[in-house]
């Protein structure tokens, strides 16, 4: 099983692309293929694992464009038709990967995916679902930035997604809540309201409306939320770590007790960095989409990378795109007419 | 100056609200009333300051009845109109206090407050305005809650109310931000675009689109929002910190080392803790209403009463609704027709 992974996209593309492919090629079965500059790819290659046999399992696919981080998603690419990115979903186009992989700009990550793949059957908008690390198991908000202006059928969509997704983190009949702004029916904007109402006339598994407290709690195992809402809880979260972070490490520096302390006690904040750092969820799946396609952190590192790729497998092992379009026809009870 | 003190209102009142009183007797210059049961506040009184000379500067106005958190707002103002809340704004009316504080249901708070003493001039939709910790300087973000759908013209004179509440923290001339899912212009929903031209047409020290990461940052010092997306980053900071702290403490109880280190860097946490911690900032002002009223969590303790009294002194000292007044006459530049 091939995967493909854009070697070009992120901040530090292709060394921690490549990193992170020789941590997978170590790690798991996959084979891979990486797709960019060729000269480039095999340089990283070169100084990473100059020696190493597992070098076979890989592919290079040279191409000759890059898409910037700046760059305006759909101009893009039109234009850039060899990028990498372009390159990568068109080998999951004729089924010579899987799966594409990407840390570049992640507005053309989702326009080359739905240009080349396409939508599954009866969904109305591909969105990006997200694990946050939580007290039990991880929770999958739906969508974290993919469509900012929704409708109530796209959220319930979403949670047909959403749910399809969570089975690559053992759950079973996933509980399903909606995000909104106090815990009572009855409570949120407009949208919410509606796609309440639809998610509870159906046969899904949902347990009402939840807030922003309870993303960390774990009590439920899918939230779903417009992508505007979804994209600003993912980047609050990010930011009070790393602020909260800088308080505590200026605090530290401050008094020799207190660096003795955290000597001390540093194993506990590894473990807790651990829990919350985005690179060991490694990226976030764009799920709606003909295929597999998974959209990185533009600073991801090897280890994120790996992650990627691996989840990438659970997506496709989990057989999660077969779930979603069964339980779209299964689960509307007559929605679908409306959207 | 009087400021009314809804004494009923909360999870613990009324003896968390007759502590923060004593509280903020002994650390201000304010007289306060306390609106609620007689005998229970009397009761509660004798607990806490038995031989207290401060009490003298302390009024308490009876009323018997008390709107419990799960009420519908609307029915219940109608319904109780002797109750503490809608007595405690009441005396704000009728000029017997200048402010009016409550831990009690958030609904009923801002109903009883728009009932009583109405809207400011140009004020379309009283907002919620609430401080963040920042790096740096407290942000104040508008609204966290009181407007689940909003307009355009909406989030502009959050804008400008927000601006005006900054003063309480001595910002001059605040650097205005809108939430949205990019920095640059042109990113975000419907409403975050129209909002956005409305703002950067406007004379007010508009910086464009900021992100979730970045309100902990403390780089602007008003950021705007609709109050249901508002409502949500509140949550989620609250439900993050709560989280981390919990999966932090249970690290700690695992090893003695741990324990030891803790110890060690307790000032370091004890001094985040205090930093992000809601009672420090006390309450969050409803701002937009002819008058000043204060909305505090349901949760709240002494300290927080304590603090939510003394921001309350804090609003009237700075002219706030004089500057919100004059504000959205001079920075209008016509949107008020477009209401």
């Amino acid at each position: 099983m091939y995967i493909a992974l854009d070697a070009m996209g992120g901040d530090h593309g292709p060394d921690e692309q490549v990193a992170g492919a020789i941590q997978a090629l170590e790690e798991t079965e996959h084979q891979l293929i990486l797709v960019g500059n060729e000269s480039a790819i095999r340089g990283s290659l070169n100084r990473l694992a100059p020696d190493s046999a597992i070098v076979s399992r890989l592919r290079i696919v040279h191409t000759s464009e890059v898409i910037e981080m700046g760059e305006s998603p759909v101009d893009a690419i039109r234009k850039k038709k060899n990028s990498s990115v372009m390159v990568a979903f068109d080998l999951v186009k004729k089924g010579e990967a899987m799966a594409a992989v990407s840390a570049g700009n992640s507005g053309a990550t989702m326009a080359a995916a739905i240009r080349k793949l396409g939508r599954l059957r009866n969904v109305s908008r591909p969105g990006i679902a997200n694990a946050f690390p939580t007290l039990k198991k991880p929770v999958v908000m739906m969508d974290v930035g993919a469509n900012v202006d929704c409708r109530p059928q796209h959220l319930f969509e979403f949670a047909i997604m959403g749910s399809a997704y969570s089975s690559v983190f053992e759950v079973n009949s996933p509980k399903i809540g909606i995000l909104s702004i106090g815990e009572e029916t009855g409570k949120g904007n407009l949208l919410v309201k509606e796609a309440y109402e639809m998610l509870a006339e159906s046969s899904l598994n949902f347990v009402g409306n939840v807030e922003g407290r309870d993303i960390f709690q774990g009590n439920v195992d899918v939230i779903v939320c417009d992508g505007f809402v979804g994209n600003i809880c993912l980047k609050v979260s990010e930011g009070l770590v790393e602020a909260a972070t800088e308080m505590i490490r200026a605090g530290i520096m401050e008094s020799v007790k207190a660096k003795l302390g955290y000597f001390l006690a540093r194993s506990v904040f590894q473990k807790f960095k651990k829990r919350v750092d985005y690179a060991e969820y490694g990226g976030a799946p764009l799920l709606g989409i003909n295929g597999v396609g998974i959209i990185c952190h533009g600073k991801s590192n090897g280890m994120a990378i790996k992650n990627a790729i691996s989840e990438a497998g659970k997506i496709i092992d989990n057989k999660v795109n077969e779930r979603i379009k069964e339980d779209l026809v299964q689960k509307f009870t007559g929605a679908v007419e409306n959207k």
